[in-house]
């Protein structure tokens, strides 16, 4: 069906617009058009559109710009149209109506409705600009607003600049966790507690040698952050429907970039193949799996944390989180670490679209067309990681504090603290050691004493529990020990090298 | 802390709760209380509340009124308070505001803050239409509304009610996909078309037996949903902190199924073991799992549909599906096949949400306490399907259309029609004509006629192509064919059993 | 490429075989012929063969043999021939050789090497024995020994005969497992110990209870793997290549389902919609779900169990498993819990054989030919835990012992028991105990003596711990307290309904 | 209980060894001991074993030999010692034994039993250079072969060691397959095809463009890989048991690193943090959703291959992919994509396995225990993907060929061409012309003269199919008739900008 031209508002206060599939009127006051109501009409399956992934307009608006513009150098648009378009743009980043950009996030067609949605509202602006009424008669969203692209090539630079602003966003946040770690780290540096592998008694450590090890990981992050947002410098535009760059002026790709990179400030560069560019999608894959990695390592923390402060009586009990809320209905006093817990189903949440991501990125042939499932839920990701952890560091992290005698305790009666005599003397005494002191009940300090492997004083010195966690400094310890040992001069015998046959 | 008597709203139109924490002052219009404002503020990551969980709200509503009564009944509760309870939830349901059930779907706890914000909401109501003003003076919502219930039974017999509710709806949705299907497959009965099996052509079927497949595929899955609705009637109440009914009295237990399941008529029953309903979420898994099944065989339907109605000159073509809306921004005349590329996303949502369920039904010890993430999944699961199915019949199903000719057309040149061959004759004879039929550019038939193996007429008899979807019928040809041709009678010729040598 | 008859091997050893693609030579020695050394020159990249999968092959000779027969009562094959085939079967399942089934279970097509591999063995030792030599000059693969099938349905029955062998293993296993659990659960139905929800101290239960929490999830489980046994009843065999049954003799499905039956033992029957039958592969995704399920539950328990291990000296330390090795290479005396470490890794596997078989379940148009790998990774989820779960059984839980003096010490420390305070008296005032004993580090009971809730008489009679876990037994007496407490009774004092104020 | 002096094998053959469990009976032949005889008894569930994880034992045993050797210099060993764990290192793996190294790939404890198999292998052969006898009087297990180390830091490090050795072979076989597909991107250059977004018809571009797309989305794999093997040059090697290199002499870290990366030729370096590097194993996750992005790319071309091969009469039939089996046991003629079906399940499994993996990348607290299923699962990925590509490439894309004429009638019937009508004129002029093609079965070259907007003459410039595939070249010739119909000079008219009313 041919498009006709569109005729001014009715008396009913609506207008008709016209595309391939036929007429539909549709109330003045909106800005979309037909397609855009098509789209409406599709796909309302979820509630949650297009206009609520933060930042996803923004940027197609902002490629729409700068393609205006780039058709302007390109000489394909008169320099009002491309002005029109520019300044359609900038009025509806200013007065952002969420509701003028309602394709539902579950939409087919590799984003075809949520392109021309936005053609659609800046071809309506930019022709009530300069004509005084909406309609397409002087702008038209694929003539004009759409001129050079394709849903292809503009919807998945779209997103990559969208992601890369909420990845930013994340690194700050992530940020936060780090120093929030940091001097937890120096507050707890001196509090000895017990490690734990297989969750059995293991040597001890400083509580902030631990938190240096959540530290680090985060830090990690950080980096694998910033290696994702230059994966989404890279864009297709320019590759227009297909990779051809079929459709586009001679100097359009070049302004474009120029322009893009220019209003957005960041470094835009085109794919170096634009066919791989789109038909592999795989790039989500590594962002969404970054994402995973910080939500299972943030996840690993909290349960770590949920573990360390579990009791408060019969539990671990190392550590106090700040109570936020009452535990139960039921029990009166009891205290839930409700915040870790939360974290945790965040990462439960970004574990699963780590699946729906995978799933999304096998495409077909020329196009990944399942570009806005992938959008949904890497956007959905991110915000929650986002929101999340300064919730994690405020109302829990901060305030968290050490049960020192607790974890002293702990760490002073481990009988992995009998590794002290396999260093100086050799593993079997060390499982002789181990041993007596399980049978008994005792320190392994006092079992290698009542052994005579060791004199008091000498036990006291090797098994002063800080030491553990400081063996550089420990090490000149272990190495005077280890030549007492060789020479038979421990255990207060003149003799036995171990008190032990 | 103990909780001190509420005092009436002030003149700023505050109140002040108490907790266990201490005191916050709330907005006297509001009905939730401390525990709710803690939530909110201790939660608030993703935007979406427990009242945006259709039924959710309702069943907790439901399983307090129930209490109420079984309490009255056990004695427990004077028939006054268990009234304004049950009054006070018959309010909260008839005038549902969701502002008032506020807590974040992302929380920590087990749900702790969700059953809390409706024992706050109850009992402020309640307390309201006993005194004239909202404060817990004479209901209190630990007290009175949760007698006898923990979090940790409450929550997860909500989630199954309403689960429940949402499932029965979806079959309604599912029954609808195989009605629709059904109609299509009459239409289509006589439609022949070729199946293809790797991609590859295969044998003659027609397209109403195709369409059966799927039918029997969603009939299939309504049994299953049959079968989760069922595990949903099975519930930990009763159960109330760990398993061992403590804080029930006596009489409670079967009160409060007698009157829930009256209440929602629903056959309810009390778990078997409530050790298990409380440890084990695996139920999820089944459920989740069904969804994920469901959601599959339509993506894997859509997927076909896609494929089938590729083109329109350059694909199979084999179908057409109708045009909802323009296809391309810059490729005119494109239609895409819209609504199935949204179905297929939504699969791939259900499939994310199933690794997210999967992860959240490890829970540990005694209780698991990851509900909240599982419910707000499985219903977005079911709300996605059930949303998206009536679309995909109405918007697509419906109104396919199949192009007969190009159907019979690649039914009709098949090489794998030489299977007659070999069922008439032997395996390596119709290698031997599909090898002839290919390398000449043959029909499989005018190949045999070649050969000699068939007469013309035999052939035309043989190879009728509609035959090959009708297979009993068409069983009494072969049998003759096959005695002919172990009597040399067939070719034409006298002796030759076969043509080729 | 016509096939040409076979001749006899030559005096290298060697036969030569013909297929459509040419002509291979093979070494005599070997049953198998042209296509099964196809295959393995296309398909090795696991070095995991067909002959590898439990019960595959001979699920696929059991049908091949019932096809022999059918084909006889149909009048497609002369006795001689059928007689011959069902000989070579009882052979080739007698003398079972690995090597001559030797396709890798990666192979495309959906299954066509494995059924051509089995056609291939059978037909030359069925030629073989009717004739002297191997070939088909007599028993052709194709011809007689799949006559009436297709890959496409032989593969996927074949597959569901394998699993339900497979599945009804498992059961058996599963049952040893439930039986030692009861053991388990008699012996330590006096235990009292602390339960713990979000990690935090809760209310007293049995030991015995706690298992037989997890009791009742594996019966449930030995129900679903019953459930999905008879998913494996109904078969696609006779569907042929697509469904529409084509070139079956009249006579031959109902003779077959008769034939293999009798051989399996089993009551088999069609599946209801053959096209449903080749096209979907979802009761997959259910057998694959509940074997997920299932070793979610034994990893949920083995986690549990390791955390209630964890100690010695610095963990919960409530149960010791039996040491069955020693725990580390460094730290002597350390055990770990390695038993349920293997389970848990167990576990992991089959989470990710699921998703595999999920994915693996999208298949396309006619045919889902991706069974291959589905039946890889079911089988092996299926064997792991039937290896697994024994060995946990004997390894782990038979001689796992209770250490009942910190059991008991936690129960009556926990601050929960405040809840029976509120089961008594009321919400608020249990509150003001719970945080009076936390705040001087008191028990609960004692806190309400101090309080003067209780005189020290009637706190000994309300908080004797075992009762908790016995709610039945112990609502008489909350009955009586609620009663006291109503009259201000309580406490020692002649009016104080509380102590606190 | 404490380790006695091993005796020499006793007349049976026997030697008996004791641990901190018992004493066990050991046939002599064997070099491993009690560790290894206890895990063959706790772990039989796969029958894999930690032997056949290529390069693992050979990693493990570099890592040995590197410590005796920093041992050695830190003055912990004396020098025989040293030297002969050395030797029995080099004799291991000269004369590789798998059934020395039995440990089944699932095992708990972190890894402890495979390393201590590796240390009783060694200590073994050592002493029995030593002494002539096996037994650990001269050179023992734990005391001198792990002297300085823990299962934590070693098997973590072998594991980094041995994917890094995989993943340089799985590069070279990736660099194969780009390779392959440039040179039939050469070959194909020329050839005009049809690409279809959303299965749809949409513009031309040559096969050669196409492939262009995957051989740069693996070149973006190769570089993936090498940033993931990168990762793996990071050790906790020193970390000993829990990240405070207790244990280890002052000097051996830097000594251990010299000199392993002397034997490995690998630039090795300590984590920043062992702590970080003990407590988290996220990078098994960026190196497993590395393998996944690979396989998946992998899936996607093959995917493609099978569907542009489809047919060969009723399907795309753009290509034809080589024969290399017969496809059908029922259907004489067939051939199938089996090559690509293989692949095609090669990365379902490794999907699945990156299920594994991220499941198994949560640890607890101080140490993540299970890297024995990471290490099992992330290898068979590569060693999956390193044998299915070079079948891939030589048995497939090497030999696949382009059915030109069928790719250019294709290319020349899209209506998508008229994208060249809106580059000229605009998007509704286009509409009208697709939209007349379509209804009367016009190629758009025939529409658009018959709509007058273009002569014949104009028509065959403006629509030469190969030009669309080659845009920069093409914009010449759009530009020339853009000015043309703004001059309104096309159609053959002398006025008319459109022919369409």
């Amino acid at each position: 069906m041919k498009e006709t031209m569109p005729r001014p508002a009715d008396s009913a206060g609506e207008r008709i617009e016209t595309d391939a599939l036929g007429s539909r009127r549709i109330d003045d006051a909106h800005y979309y058009g037909i397609q855009t109501v098509r789209a409406q009409e599709n796909f309302s399956v979820s509630g949650k559109t297009i206009a609520d992934i933060p930042g996803f307009i923004e940027s197609v608006i902002r490629i729409k710009q700068a393609a205006g513009l780039a058709n302007l150098a390109a000489g394909g648009l008169p320099g009002e149209i491309a002005e029109a378009i520019v300044a359609a743009g900038d009025h509806c980043l200013h007065n952002f109506e969420p509701s003028q950009f309602s394709v539902d996030i579950y939409h087919g067609g590799g984003g075809t409705a949520a392109n021309m949605n936005v053609n659609e509202v800046l071809a309506n602006r930019a022709n009530e600009a300069l004509t005084g009424r909406k309609g397409y008669d002087r702008v038209h969203p694929n003539t004009h607003v759409n001129m050079g692209q394709s849903t292809n090539d503009v919807i998945p630079s779209a997103m990559k600049l969208a992601v890369h602003g909420l990845l930013a966003q994340l690194e700050g946040t992530v940020s936060i966790l780090v120093e929030a770690l940091a001097a937890k780290e120096t507050e707890f540096a001196g509090v000895i507690k017990l490690s734990r592998t297989c969750f059995q008694d293991a040597l001890p450590i400083t509580f902030g040698q631990q938190l240096s090890g959540y530290r680090h990981g985060f830090q990690r992050a950080l980096r694998e952050m910033e290696a994702m947002k230059r994966k989404c410098l890279n864009l297709p535009l320019g590759a227009t429907a297909v990779g051809t760059e079929f459709g586009a002026l001679a100097g359009y790709k070049a302004a474009i970039y120029a322009e893009l990179s220019r209003i957005t400030g960041l470094a835009l560069e085109p794919d170096e193949n634009f066919f791989d560019g789109l038909q592999n999608a795989d790039q989500w894959i590594s962002i969404s799996g970054a994402l995973k990695s910080l939500a299972l390592s943030m996840a690993k923390m909290c349960a770590d944390l949920r573990l360390m402060s579990s009791g408060p009586r019969a539990g671990l009990s190392e550590i106090t989180l700040p109570a936020v809320q009452p535990g139960s209905s039921i029990m009166p006093g009891k205290i839930n670490p409700v915040i870790p817990e939360m974290a945790i189903q965040v990462y439960f949440r970004v574990l699963g679209n780590d699946a729906t991501v995978t799933r999304a990125c096998e495409g077909e042939l020329d196009l990944n067309v399942w570009e806005s499932i992938i959008l949904n839920v890497v956007t959905e990701s991110i915000i929650l990681l986002d929101r999340t952890i300064p919730l994690l560091v405020s109302k829990c992290i901060a305030g968290l504090t050490a049960n020192e005698a607790i974890c002293r305790k702990a760490a002073e009666g481990s009988l992995a603290l009998s590794t002290a005599i396999a260093a100086v003397f050799d593993y079997p005494n060390a499982g002789s050691v181990a041993h007596f002191a399980a049978e008994r009940g005792l320190p392994v300090k006092d079992a290698a004493v009542e052994m005579s492997l060791l004199s008091r004083q000498e036990a006291e010195e090797l098994f002063e529990v800080s030491l553990f966690a400081d063996p550089l400094r420990y090490q000149t310890v272990i190495q005077k020990y280890r030549l007492l040992a060789q020479q038979g001069a421990l255990g207060g015998s003149s003799d036995g090298t171990t008190g032990s046959t």
